[in-house]
């Protein structure tokens, strides 16, 4: 099997992507250290947006004040070594208007049971992805022609 | 369909499932800021272990000094709202040892082209996991049936 290099995304490219995977994962820091949580996410006017539960790490760390957090999604088949990966970087904040809450909880679906009440959204200020795509082989005279 | 519940997993479950799967995501920190990479995995003596390549950000954020990260794997069906997730934080450090480095460069295989020299491995300080189950149906008798 031939190599892999990684391609940089655009920023177009990199946010349609998440949009088309319904998991991602927050990356925010809890007591200074490192922390991450799975989440299903939409992305709505460039915004990623999420759910969460009041009492949740998850609400504490987001909803209480702005804070600076990255969310990662990718699609990656390590046998075929083939797929990308999105990071975004920006400052999540809660949804507070009552009308744009009803709207994303209406196409938003919790996984667990509960209220899962408050309604966070992430304004993107780096957008960074990449794409796997098959390394050139030495000698070989490169062409279009992906098959 | 019913709702779903969080179970907590296991220490050891939890690292059983990380070590089930090839890809996980290291979480640091970049110039203040949350940072996360998607990396393939293996776990060894109860420790996660990576490849990495010099230039790149994760060595440079993890392979210069000994930092704590957090590293999370997951396997989660959001159709079918079932699955689990499993968050790692601890000390990242470079391998050195030449035997130990030759021996999990054998079996740790990179995805991209290029030299992936460095070998760096997560010492687990605090292991938390998570799966989603079935949540009891108001008034139904539990009983162990999983049918």
């Amino acid at each position: 099997m031939t190599g892999r290099d990684l391609k940089e995304l655009s920023a177009e490219d990199s946010l349609r992507l998440l949009a088309s995977v319904p998991l991602g994962r927050v990356v925010f820091t809890r007591h200074a250290l490192p922390a991450v949580r799975p989440v299903n996410h939409i992305v709505a006017r460039g915004q990623i947006v999420i759910r969460s539960s009041p009492g949740t790490v998850l609400s504490a760390e987001l909803a209480a004040f702005e804070t600076v957090v990255a969310f990662e999604a990718d699609d990656l088949d390590v046998e075929q070594r083939l797929g990308w990966s999105v990071v975004v970087t920006g400052v999540a904040r809660l949804v507070e208007d009552p009308g744009e809450v009803a709207r994303y909880k209406a196409i938003l679906r919790p996984w667990v049971a509960g209220e899962m009440e408050q309604v966070i959204r992430i304004r993107p200020e780096i957008i960074t992805g990449f794409e796997l795509v098959p390394a050139p082989v030495p000698g070989e005279t490169r062409t279009n022609d992906r098959g």
